[in-house]
């Protein structure tokens, strides 16, 4: 589905596009031609090839989708898949934006995703001195916006994190914890393919050996490229304390399971000291004096008490209850 | 076994050979051979060796086979070893093909697997006009059709490795689930042999200083190699998640048996107030008057059951129970 | 927040200047102004942004703050980012420095943070012959004093190791340790991302390739790599002994738990035996001719005195008890 | 002890040669010498040192030996370094073999080892076409040999792998299995020392700017690369394996505890609910109606008998039994 | 503390000096200085600062210690640390040596450490072929000493591995195992830090593109450099042997938990046994016919010695005893 196509020249738009006129501008100096699909039918795609002479492979990866996100140089055209995220109700969304960038045109095939970019064609005809460097910067444009999407899910992330930080050292829901934990690290998984290879992509753009569509406005491309180092910074960071997270809350797993294994061997000793001394004057000996006197039974249950009063009193104090 | 040994010129089929013309075609300028073997016999080898002047060290991997995936360069030549994957029944059954290809011919040996290449003879000489690129092309033909049988085999074990997560946390089939995590393990190891040399391989003819053989057609090679990495990448998630699944596994087995504990710990509590109770009531002292009440017995054994039903109450609140 | 504004000359205090008169100084041979500002407005921003024609990214990153370490050269200027650590009861607070250098210009800008840097400026201006190198010398004093700062932080952290270190073989505060461990783990992961970038930071401008501006104070620089590497490698070697201690921690509990079971074990054993032998003679038969002996009852106490005993003997010397 | 001493002239063994003699032979245009040594002693070290003036470092290198394995470049001589593997009855045992080699000479030196090279040497003999590429020929041919004996040891150890795999899900052998993957982890860490850095010495023959005494013959190198490489994965999966194994091997421990104590805690449950019952018909209180029934006992018998079986149904149905 | 200051020419010793005369000396060509000194104090280092013209960092490097090994480059001078390592009675003790090495000097300077390097002169005075090659040979000297003490060092910690080793297996000393593991971690973890960025330096040492003053001996730099790599390998295996112990340790401890489970739950249920036999011939049902039975009591306790018997043969087929 085209969402639009317009034509601009030295940093001003031109004019609204049908895709049939596009031929005219790309020849005009100074022009360039700025096209949004969204979910692109085969014959779109097809048309839009024919229009810009676009690579047969990159317009396959585009149709097929499931791309990683990467940089591919056809001569002077370069051809880049991203990712869109959305994060919602712990569900991971990932659509895809593939873009086509040549001197003169660049088109953007947004899949699988309501991410719209209004907001950024909006921004860049606000500011024409930058819009007059040509498709480099529109593609500046689109991923800085795609790559500050990445944040907010970031954010959430280390937000799960702490939660369920909090819950392991209370020590109450120890096989919720697992379950979180295992599903965050499937979770920040997929935010690693998403965001890695695309510093990569940005690398590359930012790089003196980077492609001549970009060349005037690397400096733009090394702010994104920091920010992807910074996601990924974070992501490493998550990752790693998960698995640290995961080692402790089997660490406590132990000490906990020790714990109970005291108080179980505490109560078991009690309980069988009393057993053990009932039974004895529970046994027939026909000579055993103490039971006939008048405090025996008195006493019996004083000794048992003391007894069991005396091993409560010691696992008390060596911690065991 | 010779499956079939065709010669092209300038992009269209020629005529099938015999072995032995093929050395009147090689002279031929604008034409190329395309030999397939199966399962290749010493003398097979040894006729195309000296038809071909084929290196002495490649027809002898050719012929021991069990090499991994590499790519050689003999002067203008190539020789290139590629794994086959068959994945049937839960069982990985490997077999080899290795190439040779030079400026005008390429000859394929497949090694013990049953995977066919028809299809990609039928759709080269489909479309002439990439076929009279070369071997090169040929070669690209094949690669990709070797990879793109590997999606299927990774598919399936991502599905394998869903299941069994699905299993870990139902905390049904701990032994099963630690075998098959490692049965798992073992086949990604496997896959990762086959995947890891042939991306390096893929990378070394996509770039610039790449065989000349591929010059003209690095972007389909980068294509290729695309796709590697990506299976590359997958191999590597599946790899991780094994690990971290294992040591879940492991801290659920440690949490589960923490719940054992408590609930023996309970139930021994309970029983062992019983008895002891009943062991005091049985003891045999002379002068115990609760003995000669008529309702003695009665009220002993609601003594016991509200002693019992006391500490199983106070175990469920604590959720040992 | 404006804190000084100083012009030099030869190394020389020349004078303090209004924001508006930095102009008139920048353009005189041999003079470079130095200007500190602490948690900056948008509009002191924006002055100096006009004032030293600053780069609008840059700018904006100082802003926004939440960077990482970075150095970012902008034609012959530079950008630095480095990050202030306070470590006060167990908090970590992380301030920010920004820095703009230019062949005539210095200019700092301090966030979030208590710590001054007015010793900087004594220490330089006491000796001209390093001052007079310019901007890079002051660059190089203002990342040797944020270095310094580090050093402190690190030896806390190292004493915090040492004294779970000692807990963990103690025996006493299992619980307590790995939280301690996690924390620490916390605290070290930030300090990596506070060191680690930065050390790529002096790396390149210690460098031959590094920034114009500090060609000449390389030396200067290559100290404060030093000073980052040994840094680093304390932050590694802590984070390695964390993971172990983690490790060791558990074996710790499993072994105390294998004893805690032996004594259950054992005490159980006791007691069981006491109780079964009670529980022999306290049967019903009719022909129990021990029962009607005058000794049998103490000889009964002995017997089972002496069981207990064998049995205690027994595990303490295999080391239950 | 010198094993032979023999000169060649165009790939043709000319005539053995005494030791003093050899410096005849090193001036005759196309013609080279090669010396064999096992266990040489100093004296005979210095004699041959003196004949093709060998470096000193080299010498000592190879009188000392306990090298690691190595390539190192002497201007137009190299000396290389070689472990030779011995494994037999669990033991293993590492022999060393030096080789000198120049121009027109090569000179290998075999210590602590039982493994000869006779093989080797008639090989070369039988292809004079290819002996006649001088000493990198024979140096070629001695790795060849070298690293083809590495095989079958690799192969011990994966067998033994598999057997302790075997094992370690049929959960008869927990400590033989930790035992055995412990020791096999120690065997393959020195087979990995003896592999890794012989594979960088291949790596570096193989190389365009390997040393020119090989330079006609890269692609023979190239091959012994490829062998280390193959033999350096089998050994990276062995070690990964063995890690996994080690880890599977924890869970299954912890999988079998939690069924021991679920069988522990069944029968503890069945136990105590019979003496219980017994304790409660043991009390001595005067007013037990059941007691005086006909069928009080054999009914109390069968209460006994019907709680222990429902009990005995209930865990065997939860899986605890 | 100046321990000696030779001049020395054409490798022979010309006469000892004063620290003032190396002045006169340092101009006469094919002559230079050698000077020793000890726990340095800050005037020593002044004076000969002067003299030598050090640069000012590495003097205060030098001055402050604590540094860690490195290699810097001042125009034609270098400046090297190296640590000096005494391990006495499982006491690690890290001294350093910092020398300073022109084309006409070098200074040693040693800190904290009883280690004398009078051998290292002498035997360079025994050489004066290899002395005259100047300062770059007597740093080799120096380093190659340093280097070859470190070696003993390795062997003890591998002795005090292989001690751990015999035990763990032997299962009696659980608890010191892994104390006396995670001590060795930390021994081998300071010694990486001793030795890793000495193998930096020595590999910059004898690179082509290393100092000037080393060019003529680069082969001897290479032989330290080996050297070097040969104890960081050993360091390597070692760290990754602790972590496997680390692990088996905890393996074998779950191991024996698994065991003393096995016999608690045994003897828990032959005793359970006994007691509710013993229990149900103890109720007080008044028609309990064997109760009468002559022969009842011994029948009883034959009834209940076979019971555990023949739990106990049971137990012990299962291997629980």
């Amino acid at each position: 589905m085209l969402i639009n196509c317009v034509a601009y020249e030295n940093g001003a738009r031109l004019t609204e596009l049908a895709v049939e006129e596009i031929g005219d501008y790309l020849e005009r100096p100074g022009c360039f031609v700025w096209v949004a699909l969204r979910d692109a039918t085969h014959e779109e795609l097809e048309k839009l090839k024919s229009e810009f002479d676009l690579h047969e492979l990159a317009v396959e990866d585009a149709h097929h989708g499931h791309q990683r996100p990467k940089l591919e140089e056809y001569g002077e055209s370069i051809f880049i898949v991203m990712h869109l995220l959305e994060y919602r109700d712990g569900e991971m969304n990932l659509g895809e934006i593939h873009i086509f960038a040549g001197p003169n045109y660049i088109l953007s095939v947004r899949n699988q995703s309501r991410q719209h970019f209004h907001g950024v064609r909006e921004r860049c005809e606000r500011e024409p001195h930058l819009l007059q460097q040509g498709p480099g910067f529109v593609l500046y444009a689109l991923m800085d916006a795609v790559v500050d999407r990445y944040f907010p899910t970031i954010d959430l992330l280390e937000s799960e994190l702490e939660e369920i930080e909090e819950q392991i050292f209370t020590r109450e829901a120890g096989l919720s914890n697992i379950e979180r934990l295992y599903a965050l690290k499937r979770k920040i998984t997929i935010l690693k393919h998403v965001v890695a290879p695309l510093m990569e992509v940005a690398g590359k753009l930012s790089s003196n050996r980077g492609p001549v569509l970009c060349a005037n406005i690397r400096d733009y491309f090394r702010n994104v490229h920091d920010h992807l180092i910074r996601i990924n910074a974070s992501i490493d960071t998550i990752r790693d304390t998960i698995s640290t997270a995961i080692q402790v809350n089997l660490s406590i797993g132990a000490i906990e399971s020790n714990e109970v294994s005291k108080r179980l061997a505490a109560w078991a000793g009690i309980f069988a000291a009393a057993t053990a001394l009932a039974g004895i004057w529970g046994m027939n000996f026909k000579h055993m004096p103490e039971l006939q006197w008048e405090f025996g039974y008195p006493l019996a249950l004083l000794t048992i008490f003391l007894a069991c009063l005396f091993l409560y009193i010691r696992f008390k104090r060596i911690g065991w209850l």
